[in-house]
């Protein structure tokens, strides 16, 4: 089943998301339903060699914008192209969805499209580099406010998902807090603590914002307040050592000159660092698969997201969610 | 009047406590008062070149470990050397105290010896590098659950010290969260944002975690439970970087003699990011001045440690400190 693309979504708009979606079709294979205005649409990719029976179009005439608030996108656009996404997804016509629009309105459409699991607060998971393998840290994001039993949930779906998705087994869990001991945090961690240490999961326990990035632990569990500063301070702190580096390197001539030999080595590394490469976050507890991209997105990051999207939706990610909530909730 | 300095903590024991005072003495003549056991200070120190009217000893017998429990170490440690460096404070016979000891135990001693300014609760404040001038972080840990008008209060205290230490006329406030709208964030953040917002501080309005390291704003405010992760995120975020940055440049010939070149441009921007030119953490809020340092701290950043605490008892930070909480508080 093909993957609905918001076509419409993200900084740079539609441009990059036609040539991600023409990306994963010629590298992948992978079929895609490009959502969004088709005049806009239809004459952009017709400028791009690919195979013709692998991308769509579906047509809907609104475009929620950044500035919309996520409640006034699904009650009042009624025809945007996030809604459509999620509505072919609901009509069994697509097998997830991928968007670079507005997160707000993207959680918010997939929760009145599709619905949640059962019982679950729905939590954005991304994908972070370490020195030793990815971490997943969830929630980035979706919830500001959340009691302990949600934190216990997202550790259920973070488990499930670096299972299946990572291929890891018996994923290392541990409570994003202030100290490693079980005594160390505000009163939310301490007693998702304890849930989460009740449970069958391989809780490690506390990891202190050090540890996150060592790469000991196989998923982070925190708030999606918490979770979202750490997200952003994380891309800002590494653009600014980047930026703070060069200019020491700069002031320097033989510096300089040493710059243009390490150049490659520059480069690979802020490959390893670029979130483009791990393709979005993944909307985890919904009744569908919906992958989140950053609204600067480049093309290749929507092609990576596109390739997640299949593959969760091939691996049937949301009934292993399902049957690992349901299990841990007895 | 000379700094009290706990010669007992820190990971590395008394050797660079004592090296640390020595340099402060040597390089800014500040006077300093070393608290601890004096059988193990005192032939420590006298293999130093040092004036000997700037520094001298303060017997103590207990020493409080990283372990111990912050209660347990003021009940029971009665005789400990964090105990006896605030009681020099009490006792009007030293200015300030500088520790890189149990940072638990050093607040409750601060609390419980010399106590809180009415109505507040103390915070921990740090200084970061960013792109442009240093951010002062407030609270990084002292308050893992707060409420609204605690975080008012840290923004008032962050003003106060900027103003006066950093000498930055009307510092620019931010309120971290997850959105610059004031719409964004958690109930908590919310609820400060109007009572900051309500004041006459130059409040810019919330920032995101990729704000923190641009150097827009003078004074970030946040909880002390999200501070420390925050803190301690990026800690290890800028030696992952660094140390997988060096990974890339080893796995190349040309990059390695690269590196070579580049080596004083790495070296300036360590100096750069590194924690100890800034010298510890002001706990702010308390009835003195206290600095609390990095248990990892070495002699320079004692050194710097103690010339803060030195020059922000000759502010009488304090008592602006009070000023600006009693004028807020109407």
């Amino acid at each position: 089943m093909p993957v609905a693309v918001d076509a419409m979504g993200g900084d740079h708009g539609h441009s990059v998301v036609v040539e991600g979606a023409v990306l994963a079709a010629r590298e992948f294979g992978i079929e895609a339903i490009l959502v969004g205005r088709e005049e806009v649409i239809a004459p952009f990719l017709s400028k791009f060699d690919y195979n013709k029976d692998l991308i769509s179009i579906k047509h809907a005439t609104q475009v929620v914008s950044m500035e919309d608030a996520p409640s006034d996108a699904v009650r009042k656009k009624k025809d945007s192209s996030i809604k459509a996404a999620f509505e072919l997804v609901r009509d069994r016509a697509a097998s997830s969805v991928v968007s670079a629009g507005n997160s707000g309105a993207t959680m918010a459409e997939a929760l009145f499209t599709l619905g949640r699991i059962k019982g679950v607060r729905p939590a954005i998971a991304t994908i972070m580099p370490t020195l030793k393998d990815p971490v997943l840290m969830i929630d980035v994001g979706a919830n500001v406010d959340c009691k302990p039993s949600h934190l216990y949930q997202f550790a259920i779906m973070g488990d499930v998902f670096v299972r299946e998705h990572l291929k890891r087994e018996s994923p290392a869990i541990g409570l994003l807090s202030i100290g490693e001991e079980d005594t160390k945090g505000n009163l939310q961690v301490k007693q998702a603590y304890d849930m989460i240490a009740g449970s069958n999961l391989n809780f490690i326990g506390n990891v202190e914002g050090r540890d996150v990035f060592k790469g000991d632990v196989d998923v982070v569990v925190c708030d999606g307040f918490v979770g979202n500063i750490c997200l952003k301070l994380s891309e800002g702190l590494a653009e600014s050592i980047i930026h703070m580096l060069r200019q020491e390197i700069e002031g320097s001539l033989m510096a300089s000159m040493g710059y243009a030999l390490t150049k490659k080595a520059f480069k690979r590394f802020k490959k390893k660092i670029d979130y483009a490469e791990y393709g979005g976050a993944p909307l985890l507890g919904i009744k569908g698969i919906a992958i989140i991209c950053h609204g600067r997105s480049t093309a290749r990051a929507i092609k990576n997201a596109i390739k997640v999207a299949n593959d969760l939706a091939g691996l049937r990610l949301n009934e292993k969610l399902e049957q690992g909530l349901y299990m841990a909730n007895g």
